[in-house]
Protein backbone atom coordinates (compact mmCIF):
# COMPACT_ATOMS: atom_id res chain seq x y z
CA UNK A 1 0.00 0.00 0.00
CA UNK A 2 1.57 3.41 -0.83
CA UNK A 3 -0.84 6.40 0.18
CA UNK A 4 -2.63 6.93 3.43
CA UNK A 5 -5.94 7.46 0.90
CA UNK A 6 -5.80 3.73 -0.27
CA UNK A 7 -5.07 2.51 3.35
CA UNK A 8 -7.45 3.91 5.03
CA UNK A 9 -10.02 2.62 2.50
CA UNK A 10 -8.79 -0.74 3.14
CA UNK A 11 -8.54 -0.51 7.04
CA UNK A 12 -11.45 2.26 7.77
CA UNK A 13 -13.71 -1.00 6.84
CA UNK A 14 -11.95 -3.62 8.45
CA UNK A 15 -12.04 -1.81 11.93
CA UNK A 16 -15.67 -1.08 11.52
CA UNK A 17 -16.56 -4.79 10.60
CA UNK A 18 -14.20 -5.94 13.35
CA UNK A 19 -16.39 -3.26 15.73
CA UNK A 20 -19.84 -4.37 14.45
CA UNK A 21 -18.89 -8.36 14.86
CA UNK A 22 -17.49 -7.86 18.62
CA UNK A 23 -21.07 -5.81 19.26
CA UNK A 24 -23.43 -8.31 17.58
CA UNK A 25 -21.79 -11.29 19.08
CA UNK A 26 -22.92 -9.83 22.33
CA UNK A 27 -25.36 -11.88 24.47
CA UNK A 28 -27.15 -9.04 25.42
CA UNK A 29 -30.14 -7.27 25.83
CA UNK A 30 -30.74 -5.98 22.62
CA UNK A 31 -31.80 -2.09 23.93
CA UNK A 32 -27.93 -2.82 24.73
CA UNK A 33 -26.61 -3.52 21.70
CA UNK A 34 -28.28 -1.40 19.79
CA UNK A 35 -26.89 1.59 21.68
CA UNK A 36 -23.88 0.32 21.81
CA UNK A 37 -23.94 -0.22 17.84
CA UNK A 38 -25.88 3.46 17.16
CA UNK A 39 -22.32 5.24 18.70
CA UNK A 40 -19.94 2.78 17.08
CA UNK A 41 -22.09 2.93 13.76
CA UNK A 42 -22.31 7.19 13.76
CA UNK A 43 -19.22 7.14 11.65
CA UNK A 44 -16.44 9.31 12.36
CA UNK A 45 -12.74 9.57 10.87
CA UNK A 46 -11.71 6.52 12.87
CA UNK A 47 -8.43 8.60 13.36
CA UNK A 48 -7.04 6.41 16.47
CA UNK A 49 -7.31 3.22 15.25
CA UNK A 50 -5.93 4.20 11.83
CA UNK A 51 -2.83 5.76 13.31
CA UNK A 52 -1.90 2.78 15.18
CA UNK A 53 -2.63 0.78 11.98
CA UNK A 54 -0.60 2.87 10.33
CA UNK A 55 2.43 2.67 12.65
CA UNK A 56 2.07 -0.94 12.21
CA UNK A 57 2.07 -0.88 8.19
CA UNK A 58 5.13 1.57 8.36
CA UNK A 59 7.18 -0.40 10.39
CA UNK A 60 6.34 -3.89 10.59
CA UNK A 61 3.65 -4.41 7.48
CA UNK A 62 0.99 -6.88 9.01
CA UNK A 63 -1.06 -4.24 10.03
CA UNK A 64 -3.78 -6.63 10.46
CA UNK A 65 -2.41 -8.59 13.74
CA UNK A 66 -3.63 -4.81 15.18
CA UNK A 67 -7.25 -4.92 13.99
CA UNK A 68 -8.39 -5.88 17.52
CA UNK A 69 -6.39 -3.35 19.86
CA UNK A 70 -7.31 -0.91 16.96
CA UNK A 71 -10.96 -1.78 17.62
CA UNK A 72 -10.55 -1.37 21.14
CA UNK A 73 -9.22 2.25 20.83
CA UNK A 74 -12.17 3.25 18.81
CA UNK A 75 -14.85 1.56 21.80
CA UNK A 76 -13.03 3.82 24.17
CA UNK A 77 -13.20 6.47 22.45
CA UNK A 78 -16.79 5.72 21.11
CA UNK A 79 -17.44 5.20 25.35
CA UNK A 80 -16.04 8.72 26.36
CA UNK A 81 -18.11 10.61 23.29
CA UNK A 82 -21.42 8.67 24.73
CA UNK A 83 -20.42 9.52 28.44
CA UNK A 84 -19.18 13.40 27.32
CA UNK A 85 -22.63 14.22 25.45
CA UNK A 86 -24.54 13.82 28.55
CA UNK A 87 -26.97 16.59 30.31
CA UNK A 88 -24.83 16.49 33.09
CA UNK A 89 -21.51 16.76 31.46
CA UNK A 90 -21.21 18.87 27.77
CA UNK A 91 -25.46 18.37 27.43
CA UNK A 92 -24.92 17.86 23.68
CA UNK A 93 -28.12 17.13 21.59
CA UNK A 94 -26.57 16.21 18.66
CA UNK A 95 -22.91 14.23 17.32
CA UNK A 96 -22.13 14.45 13.63
CA UNK A 97 -25.36 15.75 12.77
CA UNK A 98 -27.71 13.12 14.48
CA UNK A 99 -29.14 12.92 17.65
CA UNK A 100 -26.50 11.73 20.73
CA UNK A 101 -27.04 8.37 22.28
CA UNK A 102 -28.98 9.37 25.22
CA UNK A 103 -31.37 11.15 22.85
CA UNK A 104 -32.31 8.32 21.46
CA UNK A 105 -31.94 5.70 23.95
CA UNK A 106 -32.21 7.78 27.32
CA UNK A 107 -29.97 8.69 29.85
CA UNK A 108 -29.60 5.11 32.19
CA UNK A 109 -29.03 3.36 29.10
CA UNK A 110 -26.47 5.87 27.16
CA UNK A 111 -24.63 5.46 30.65
CA UNK A 112 -24.21 1.84 30.63
CA UNK A 113 -24.00 1.52 26.61
CA UNK A 114 -20.70 3.41 27.37
CA UNK A 115 -19.36 1.13 30.52
CA UNK A 116 -20.22 -1.64 28.30
CA UNK A 117 -17.61 -0.19 25.51
CA UNK A 118 -14.86 0.13 27.68
CA UNK A 119 -15.18 -3.38 29.49
CA UNK A 120 -15.27 -5.07 26.32
CA UNK A 121 -11.93 -2.97 25.10
CA UNK A 122 -9.84 -4.89 27.61
CA UNK A 123 -11.63 -8.35 26.28
CA UNK A 124 -10.47 -7.67 22.85
CA UNK A 125 -6.98 -6.93 23.88
CA UNK A 126 -6.66 -9.65 25.79
CA UNK A 127 -8.65 -12.14 22.76
CA UNK A 128 -6.15 -10.18 20.59
CA UNK A 129 -3.67 -11.74 18.50
CA UNK A 130 -0.76 -10.56 19.80
CA UNK A 131 2.25 -11.92 22.10
CA UNK A 132 1.05 -12.43 25.58
CA UNK A 133 3.51 -9.90 26.72
CA UNK A 134 2.53 -7.33 24.52
CA UNK A 135 -0.99 -8.25 25.38
CA UNK A 136 -0.61 -7.24 29.04
CA UNK A 137 1.78 -3.92 27.95
CA UNK A 138 -1.34 -2.77 25.89
CA UNK A 139 -3.54 -3.22 28.33
CA UNK A 140 -1.46 -1.60 31.27
CA UNK A 141 -0.70 1.62 28.87
CA UNK A 142 -4.46 1.30 27.50
CA UNK A 143 -5.40 1.98 30.89
CA UNK A 144 -3.62 4.48 31.66
CA UNK A 145 -4.06 6.64 28.78
CA UNK A 146 -8.03 6.14 29.13
CA UNK A 147 -8.14 6.61 33.10
CA UNK A 148 -7.64 9.51 35.30
CA UNK A 149 -4.34 10.15 34.50
CA UNK A 150 -5.47 10.18 31.04
CA UNK A 151 -8.20 10.84 29.15
CA UNK A 152 -10.80 10.94 32.02
CA UNK A 153 -8.35 12.96 34.31
CA UNK A 154 -8.51 15.24 30.81
CA UNK A 155 -12.38 15.04 31.18
CA UNK A 156 -12.27 16.35 34.84
CA UNK A 157 -10.00 19.13 33.79
CA UNK A 158 -11.87 20.25 30.85
CA UNK A 159 -15.37 20.61 33.36
CA UNK A 160 -13.38 22.65 35.89
CA UNK A 161 -12.04 25.12 33.36
CA UNK A 162 -15.21 25.86 31.78
CA UNK A 163 -16.41 29.31 32.21
CA UNK A 164 -13.38 30.46 33.41
CA UNK A 165 -10.12 32.03 31.13
CA UNK A 166 -7.55 29.20 30.76
CA UNK A 167 -4.05 29.75 30.33
CA UNK A 168 -1.97 28.53 27.43
CA UNK A 169 -0.55 25.94 29.82
CA UNK A 170 -3.48 25.21 31.56
CA UNK A 171 -5.67 24.55 27.94
CA UNK A 172 -2.62 22.35 26.96
CA UNK A 173 -2.73 20.35 29.75
CA UNK A 174 -6.84 19.55 29.36
CA UNK A 175 -5.57 18.42 25.46
CA UNK A 176 -2.52 16.43 26.01
CA UNK A 177 -5.13 14.49 28.64
CA UNK A 178 -8.24 14.46 27.09
CA UNK A 179 -7.43 13.57 23.18
CA UNK A 180 -3.42 13.49 23.36
CA UNK A 181 -3.40 10.51 25.68
CA UNK A 182 -5.25 8.23 23.55
CA UNK A 183 -3.25 8.94 20.66
CA UNK A 184 -0.02 8.87 22.43
CA UNK A 185 -1.50 5.19 23.40
CA UNK A 186 -2.65 4.55 19.13
CA UNK A 187 0.66 5.07 17.68
CA UNK A 188 3.06 3.77 21.02
CA UNK A 189 0.76 0.43 20.26
CA UNK A 190 1.42 0.03 16.92
CA UNK A 191 5.45 0.41 17.72
CA UNK A 192 4.47 -2.07 20.41
CA UNK A 193 3.07 -4.70 17.82
CA UNK A 194 5.53 -3.73 15.49
CA UNK A 195 8.06 -4.95 17.86
CA UNK A 196 10.12 -1.49 18.19
CA UNK A 197 12.14 -0.88 21.68
CA UNK A 198 10.83 1.72 24.45
CA UNK A 199 13.29 4.61 22.80
CA UNK A 200 11.28 4.40 19.54
CA UNK A 201 8.05 4.26 21.24
CA UNK A 202 8.66 7.25 23.29
CA UNK A 203 9.70 8.75 20.22
CA UNK A 204 5.93 7.73 18.78
CA UNK A 205 4.46 9.16 21.70
CA UNK A 206 6.41 12.60 21.02
CA UNK A 207 4.91 12.80 17.64
CA UNK A 208 1.06 11.75 18.47
CA UNK A 209 1.33 14.17 21.13
CA UNK A 210 2.22 16.82 18.37
CA UNK A 211 -0.62 15.74 16.06
CA UNK A 212 -3.00 15.52 18.77
CA UNK A 213 -2.19 19.47 19.76
CA UNK A 214 -1.74 20.32 16.11
CA UNK A 215 -5.50 18.23 15.71
CA UNK A 216 -6.92 20.39 18.71
CA UNK A 217 -5.85 23.73 17.16
CA UNK A 218 -7.08 23.15 13.31
CA UNK A 219 -10.29 22.14 15.66
CA UNK A 220 -10.47 25.01 17.07
CA UNK A 221 -9.54 27.34 13.99
CA UNK A 222 -12.55 25.39 12.60
CA UNK A 223 -14.95 26.31 15.31
CA UNK A 224 -14.18 30.01 13.80
CA UNK A 225 -13.64 29.93 10.36
CA UNK A 226 -15.64 26.31 9.27
CA UNK A 227 -18.62 25.19 7.20
CA UNK A 228 -21.76 24.42 9.75
CA UNK A 229 -22.62 21.56 6.88
CA UNK A 230 -18.79 20.16 7.09
CA UNK A 231 -18.31 20.45 10.81
CA UNK A 232 -21.57 18.74 12.21
CA UNK A 233 -21.87 21.67 14.71
CA UNK A 234 -22.74 25.39 15.12
CA UNK A 235 -19.85 27.36 14.22
CA UNK A 236 -18.90 29.28 17.03
CA UNK A 237 -20.33 26.99 19.53
CA UNK A 238 -16.81 27.18 21.39
CA UNK A 239 -17.18 30.78 21.84
CA UNK A 240 -21.13 30.80 22.64
CA UNK A 241 -19.98 28.66 25.83
CA UNK A 242 -16.78 31.00 26.40
CA UNK A 243 -14.35 27.67 25.92
CA UNK A 244 -11.23 28.38 25.80
CA UNK A 245 -9.43 27.79 22.54
CA UNK A 246 -6.10 28.60 20.92
CA UNK A 247 -7.60 31.46 18.57
CA UNK A 248 -9.46 33.15 21.98
CA UNK A 249 -5.93 33.00 23.64
CA UNK A 250 -3.34 33.55 21.09
CA UNK A 251 -5.12 35.51 18.49
CA UNK A 252 -6.18 33.58 15.28
CA UNK A 253 -2.35 34.28 13.57
CA UNK A 254 -0.41 32.79 16.20
CA UNK A 255 -2.26 29.89 16.69
CA UNK A 256 -2.17 29.17 13.05
CA UNK A 257 1.40 29.40 13.58
CA UNK A 258 1.68 26.93 16.32
CA UNK A 259 -0.32 24.38 14.38
CA UNK A 260 2.46 24.60 11.73
CA UNK A 261 4.95 24.23 13.96
CA UNK A 262 3.26 20.83 15.56
CA UNK A 263 2.85 19.77 11.95
CA UNK A 264 6.60 20.10 11.43
CA UNK A 265 7.85 18.64 14.60
CA UNK A 266 5.98 15.91 13.65
CA UNK A 267 7.08 15.17 10.62
CA UNK A 268 11.05 15.71 11.85
CA UNK A 269 10.43 13.01 14.23
CA UNK A 270 8.72 10.60 11.43
CA UNK A 271 11.80 10.93 9.11
CA UNK A 272 13.80 10.18 11.78
CA UNK A 273 12.49 6.90 12.78
CA UNK A 274 11.55 6.04 9.34
CA UNK A 275 13.54 6.87 5.83
CA UNK A 276 10.24 6.48 4.06
CA UNK A 277 7.00 6.99 6.65
CA UNK A 278 4.50 7.82 3.64
CA UNK A 279 1.48 7.05 5.40
CA UNK A 280 2.03 8.80 8.37
CA UNK A 281 3.40 12.00 6.61
CA UNK A 282 -0.23 12.07 5.08
CA UNK A 283 -2.24 11.30 8.48
CA UNK A 284 0.00 14.40 9.75
CA UNK A 285 -0.97 16.54 6.53
CA UNK A 286 -4.51 15.20 6.51
CA UNK A 287 -4.79 16.58 10.39
CA UNK A 288 -2.94 20.15 9.72
CA UNK A 289 -5.61 20.86 6.77
CA UNK A 290 -8.79 18.85 8.07
CA UNK A 291 -12.21 20.63 7.28
CA UNK A 292 -14.15 18.56 9.80
CA UNK B 1 -5.46 -18.80 59.48
CA UNK B 2 -8.37 -21.19 60.75
CA UNK B 3 -11.48 -19.08 60.80
CA UNK B 4 -12.94 -16.76 58.26
CA UNK B 5 -13.08 -14.04 61.38
CA UNK B 6 -9.56 -14.14 61.59
CA UNK B 7 -9.05 -14.60 57.74
CA UNK B 8 -11.46 -11.66 56.92
CA UNK B 9 -9.99 -8.99 59.65
CA UNK B 10 -6.56 -9.52 57.81
CA UNK B 11 -7.76 -9.72 54.28
CA UNK B 12 -10.42 -6.79 54.25
CA UNK B 13 -7.51 -4.35 55.24
CA UNK B 14 -4.88 -5.50 53.15
CA UNK B 15 -7.48 -4.95 50.00
CA UNK B 16 -8.70 -1.40 51.62
CA UNK B 17 -4.80 -0.81 51.91
CA UNK B 18 -4.47 -2.03 48.40
CA UNK B 19 -7.14 0.06 47.36
CA UNK B 20 -6.23 3.08 49.06
CA UNK B 21 -3.04 3.24 47.68
CA UNK B 22 -3.65 2.33 43.55
CA UNK B 23 -5.67 5.46 43.83
CA UNK B 24 -3.91 7.95 45.90
CA UNK B 25 -0.75 7.36 44.28
CA UNK B 26 -2.99 8.83 41.01
CA UNK B 27 -2.06 11.60 39.19
CA UNK B 28 -5.14 13.35 38.72
CA UNK B 29 -7.26 16.46 39.54
CA UNK B 30 -8.17 16.13 43.54
CA UNK B 31 -12.02 16.58 43.18
CA UNK B 32 -11.92 13.03 41.03
CA UNK B 33 -8.98 11.05 43.34
CA UNK B 34 -11.61 12.39 46.36
CA UNK B 35 -14.92 11.08 44.45
CA UNK B 36 -13.33 7.68 43.98
CA UNK B 37 -12.32 7.57 47.54
CA UNK B 38 -15.08 8.65 49.12
CA UNK B 39 -16.99 5.47 47.29
CA UNK B 40 -14.15 3.14 48.48
CA UNK B 41 -13.75 4.04 51.26
CA UNK B 42 -17.55 4.36 52.35
CA UNK B 43 -16.74 0.65 53.71
CA UNK B 44 -18.88 -2.39 52.19
CA UNK B 45 -18.51 -6.07 53.48
CA UNK B 46 -15.77 -6.62 50.72
CA UNK B 47 -17.41 -9.80 49.89
CA UNK B 48 -16.37 -10.22 45.85
CA UNK B 49 -12.64 -9.57 47.39
CA UNK B 50 -12.85 -11.74 49.96
CA UNK B 51 -14.26 -14.63 48.62
CA UNK B 52 -11.91 -14.88 45.89
CA UNK B 53 -9.39 -14.36 48.61
CA UNK B 54 -10.94 -17.07 50.80
CA UNK B 55 -10.61 -19.71 48.02
CA UNK B 56 -6.81 -19.10 46.87
CA UNK B 57 -6.16 -19.67 50.90
CA UNK B 58 -8.28 -22.61 50.45
CA UNK B 59 -6.45 -24.11 47.39
CA UNK B 60 -2.91 -23.12 47.68
CA UNK B 61 -2.66 -20.84 50.46
CA UNK B 62 -1.10 -18.00 49.96
CA UNK B 63 -3.73 -15.26 49.20
CA UNK B 64 -1.45 -12.35 49.01
CA UNK B 65 -0.77 -13.39 45.50
CA UNK B 66 -4.21 -12.58 44.48
CA UNK B 67 -4.38 -8.70 46.28
CA UNK B 68 -4.69 -7.06 43.12
CA UNK B 69 -7.06 -8.99 41.40
CA UNK B 70 -9.35 -8.50 44.54
CA UNK B 71 -9.14 -4.95 44.45
CA UNK B 72 -9.49 -4.74 41.09
CA UNK B 73 -12.83 -7.06 41.54
CA UNK B 74 -13.99 -4.45 44.26
CA UNK B 75 -13.20 -1.21 41.76
CA UNK B 76 -15.61 -2.77 39.83
CA UNK B 77 -18.10 -3.79 42.11
CA UNK B 78 -17.89 0.04 43.50
CA UNK B 79 -17.82 1.59 40.01
CA UNK B 80 -21.22 -0.20 39.57
CA UNK B 81 -22.77 0.85 43.07
CA UNK B 82 -21.79 4.69 41.86
CA UNK B 83 -23.35 4.87 38.17
CA UNK B 84 -26.52 2.00 39.82
CA UNK B 85 -27.02 5.01 42.05
CA UNK B 86 -27.01 8.24 39.67
CA UNK B 87 -30.09 10.10 38.93
CA UNK B 88 -31.29 8.26 35.90
CA UNK B 89 -31.05 4.76 36.95
CA UNK B 90 -31.96 3.83 40.58
CA UNK B 91 -31.80 7.79 41.81
CA UNK B 92 -30.66 7.04 45.28
CA UNK B 93 -29.66 9.54 47.01
CA UNK B 94 -28.09 7.24 50.24
CA UNK B 95 -26.16 4.11 50.05
CA UNK B 96 -25.09 2.60 53.60
CA UNK B 97 -26.51 5.41 55.19
CA UNK B 98 -23.94 8.11 53.77
CA UNK B 99 -24.79 10.47 50.57
CA UNK B 100 -24.24 8.88 47.05
CA UNK B 101 -21.58 9.92 44.93
CA UNK B 102 -23.20 12.17 43.18
CA UNK B 103 -24.77 14.03 45.78
CA UNK B 104 -21.28 14.78 47.07
CA UNK B 105 -19.46 15.52 43.73
CA UNK B 106 -22.17 16.03 41.18
CA UNK B 107 -23.47 13.60 38.64
CA UNK B 108 -20.55 14.39 36.35
CA UNK B 109 -17.65 13.69 38.48
CA UNK B 110 -19.55 10.62 39.65
CA UNK B 111 -19.93 9.04 36.27
CA UNK B 112 -16.20 9.67 35.82
CA UNK B 113 -15.30 8.64 39.13
CA UNK B 114 -17.14 5.41 37.98
CA UNK B 115 -15.41 5.30 34.54
CA UNK B 116 -12.04 5.52 36.24
CA UNK B 117 -12.58 2.91 38.60
CA UNK B 118 -13.35 0.33 36.05
CA UNK B 119 -10.48 1.49 34.15
CA UNK B 120 -7.80 1.51 36.38
CA UNK B 121 -8.92 -2.33 37.52
CA UNK B 122 -7.45 -3.64 34.60
CA UNK B 123 -4.41 -2.08 35.04
CA UNK B 124 -4.42 -3.55 38.17
CA UNK B 125 -4.69 -7.01 36.80
CA UNK B 126 -2.23 -5.77 34.74
CA UNK B 127 0.54 -5.08 36.66
CA UNK B 128 -0.53 -7.73 39.51
CA UNK B 129 1.91 -10.69 40.48
CA UNK B 130 0.08 -13.83 38.77
CA UNK B 131 1.81 -15.47 36.30
CA UNK B 132 1.24 -13.50 32.32
CA UNK B 133 -1.29 -15.98 31.06
CA UNK B 134 -3.24 -15.87 34.12
CA UNK B 135 -3.29 -12.03 33.72
CA UNK B 136 -4.50 -12.54 29.89
CA UNK B 137 -7.64 -14.94 31.35
CA UNK B 138 -8.72 -12.66 34.36
CA UNK B 139 -8.86 -9.50 32.81
CA UNK B 140 -10.72 -11.40 29.57
CA UNK B 141 -12.66 -13.63 32.12
CA UNK B 142 -13.56 -10.02 34.13
CA UNK B 143 -14.47 -7.87 30.97
CA UNK B 144 -16.76 -10.84 30.62
CA UNK B 145 -18.27 -10.58 33.91
CA UNK B 146 -18.57 -7.08 34.28
CA UNK B 147 -19.74 -6.25 30.56
CA UNK B 148 -22.57 -6.60 28.34
CA UNK B 149 -22.59 -10.22 28.84
CA UNK B 150 -22.41 -9.88 32.23
CA UNK B 151 -23.15 -7.50 35.51
CA UNK B 152 -23.94 -4.06 32.91
CA UNK B 153 -26.83 -6.69 30.91
CA UNK B 154 -27.69 -6.84 34.31
CA UNK B 155 -28.20 -3.65 34.80
CA UNK B 156 -30.60 -3.23 31.97
CA UNK B 157 -32.44 -6.17 32.46
CA UNK B 158 -33.13 -4.87 35.66
CA UNK B 159 -34.31 -1.45 34.79
CA UNK B 160 -36.09 -2.92 31.53
CA UNK B 161 -37.80 -4.96 34.73
CA UNK B 162 -38.86 -2.66 36.74
CA UNK B 163 -42.65 -1.71 37.52
CA UNK B 164 -43.79 -4.76 35.98
CA UNK B 165 -44.18 -8.49 37.76
CA UNK B 166 -41.16 -10.73 36.73
CA UNK B 167 -41.60 -14.55 36.63
CA UNK B 168 -39.38 -16.31 38.75
CA UNK B 169 -36.98 -17.10 35.83
CA UNK B 170 -36.91 -13.85 34.31
CA UNK B 171 -35.71 -12.52 38.13
CA UNK B 172 -33.25 -14.98 38.56
CA UNK B 173 -31.81 -14.09 34.97
CA UNK B 174 -31.48 -10.60 36.37
CA UNK B 175 -29.41 -11.79 39.45
CA UNK B 176 -27.65 -14.22 38.19
CA UNK B 177 -26.02 -11.56 35.66
CA UNK B 178 -26.59 -8.32 37.85
CA UNK B 179 -24.34 -9.64 40.99
CA UNK B 180 -24.10 -13.05 40.29
CA UNK B 181 -21.00 -13.16 37.16
CA UNK B 182 -18.87 -11.03 39.80
CA UNK B 183 -19.11 -13.65 42.70
CA UNK B 184 -18.92 -16.63 39.64
CA UNK B 185 -15.40 -14.25 38.95
CA UNK B 186 -14.27 -13.96 42.56
CA UNK B 187 -14.22 -18.02 42.53
CA UNK B 188 -13.17 -18.98 39.69
CA UNK B 189 -9.94 -15.87 39.55
CA UNK B 190 -9.22 -17.58 42.79
CA UNK B 191 -8.92 -20.83 41.75
CA UNK B 192 -7.13 -19.73 38.38
CA UNK B 193 -4.92 -17.93 40.75
CA UNK B 194 -4.65 -21.47 42.27
CA UNK B 195 -3.43 -23.32 39.10
CA UNK B 196 -6.93 -25.63 39.62
CA UNK B 197 -7.77 -27.28 36.10
CA UNK B 198 -11.10 -25.74 34.12
CA UNK B 199 -13.31 -28.59 35.40
CA UNK B 200 -12.46 -27.04 39.01
CA UNK B 201 -13.00 -23.39 37.91
CA UNK B 202 -16.91 -24.32 36.24
CA UNK B 203 -17.45 -25.78 40.08
CA UNK B 204 -16.06 -22.93 41.71
CA UNK B 205 -18.34 -20.78 39.56
CA UNK B 206 -21.03 -23.20 40.32
CA UNK B 207 -20.47 -22.76 44.55
CA UNK B 208 -20.72 -18.98 43.53
CA UNK B 209 -23.72 -18.87 41.79
CA UNK B 210 -25.58 -20.82 44.37
CA UNK B 211 -24.16 -18.08 47.22
CA UNK B 212 -24.74 -15.24 44.81
CA UNK B 213 -28.54 -16.59 44.57
CA UNK B 214 -28.46 -16.87 48.72
CA UNK B 215 -27.17 -13.16 48.87
CA UNK B 216 -30.01 -11.95 46.76
CA UNK B 217 -33.54 -14.22 48.34
CA UNK B 218 -31.72 -12.95 51.47
CA UNK B 219 -31.39 -9.19 51.00
CA UNK B 220 -35.31 -9.68 49.71
CA UNK B 221 -35.84 -11.30 53.03
CA UNK B 222 -34.18 -8.73 55.02
CA UNK B 223 -35.94 -6.10 53.11
CA UNK B 224 -39.21 -7.34 54.83
CA UNK B 225 -37.85 -8.10 57.85
CA UNK B 226 -34.50 -6.36 58.90
CA UNK B 227 -33.97 -3.63 61.19
CA UNK B 228 -33.65 -0.52 58.99
CA UNK B 229 -30.63 0.91 61.19
CA UNK B 230 -29.15 -2.17 60.30
CA UNK B 231 -29.34 -2.88 56.39
CA UNK B 232 -28.63 0.86 55.63
CA UNK B 233 -31.90 1.19 53.65
CA UNK B 234 -35.15 2.20 54.67
CA UNK B 235 -37.58 -1.32 55.16
CA UNK B 236 -39.72 -2.21 52.19
CA UNK B 237 -38.33 -0.08 49.74
CA UNK B 238 -38.26 -2.91 47.00
CA UNK B 239 -42.02 -2.83 47.87
CA UNK B 240 -42.35 0.92 47.83
CA UNK B 241 -40.34 0.60 44.15
CA UNK B 242 -42.83 -2.35 43.19
CA UNK B 243 -39.83 -4.53 42.24
CA UNK B 244 -39.77 -8.22 41.74
CA UNK B 245 -38.81 -10.18 44.87
CA UNK B 246 -38.39 -13.95 45.83
CA UNK B 247 -41.12 -13.26 48.74
CA UNK B 248 -43.39 -11.53 46.30
CA UNK B 249 -43.33 -14.18 44.03
CA UNK B 250 -42.60 -17.06 46.21
CA UNK B 251 -44.45 -16.53 49.47
CA UNK B 252 -41.91 -16.06 52.56
CA UNK B 253 -41.86 -19.22 53.41
CA UNK B 254 -40.72 -20.99 50.27
CA UNK B 255 -38.22 -18.09 49.64
CA UNK B 256 -36.71 -19.44 53.02
CA UNK B 257 -36.75 -22.97 51.90
CA UNK B 258 -35.33 -21.36 48.39
CA UNK B 259 -32.34 -19.93 50.77
CA UNK B 260 -32.08 -23.21 52.16
CA UNK B 261 -31.54 -25.27 49.24
CA UNK B 262 -28.93 -22.74 47.55
CA UNK B 263 -26.90 -22.99 51.00
CA UNK B 264 -26.87 -26.78 51.01
CA UNK B 265 -25.71 -27.07 47.04
CA UNK B 266 -23.24 -24.51 47.86
CA UNK B 267 -21.78 -26.66 51.11
CA UNK B 268 -22.58 -30.01 48.31
CA UNK B 269 -20.53 -28.44 46.03
CA UNK B 270 -17.71 -27.29 48.34
CA UNK B 271 -16.97 -30.57 49.91
CA UNK B 272 -16.11 -32.49 46.53
CA UNK B 273 -13.31 -29.25 46.32
CA UNK B 274 -11.36 -29.78 49.59
CA UNK B 275 -11.32 -31.77 52.18
CA UNK B 276 -11.61 -28.98 54.89
CA UNK B 277 -12.98 -25.86 53.67
CA UNK B 278 -13.49 -24.14 56.59
CA UNK B 279 -13.68 -20.51 55.71
CA UNK B 280 -15.60 -21.01 52.60
CA UNK B 281 -18.05 -22.95 54.51
CA UNK B 282 -18.14 -20.03 56.89
CA UNK B 283 -18.64 -17.34 53.72
CA UNK B 284 -21.34 -19.59 53.02
CA UNK B 285 -23.02 -19.46 56.08
CA UNK B 286 -22.34 -15.92 57.02
CA UNK B 287 -24.38 -15.10 53.29
CA UNK B 288 -27.45 -16.69 54.88
CA UNK B 289 -27.41 -15.76 57.88
CA UNK B 290 -26.40 -12.07 57.85
CA UNK B 291 -28.45 -8.90 59.01
CA UNK B 292 -27.22 -6.40 56.69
Amino acid sequence: MNTLEQFSLTYKQKVESELKEAIQSLETPESLKESMLYSINAGGKRIRPLLMLSVIDTFSENADRGLKAAAALEMIHTYSLIHDDLPSMDDDDLRRGMPTNHKVYGEAVAILAGDALLTKSFELIADSHVEDLSKIRLISMLAKAAGAEGMVGGQIADIEGENKPLTLEALEDVHRKKTGRLLEFAAAAGGLISGLDDEKLNQLRAFAEHIGLAFQIRDDILDVEGEESEIGKPVGSDEGRQKSTYPAILGMKEAKEKLEYHLHQARVILTSLHPDPQILLDLTNLIGNRKN
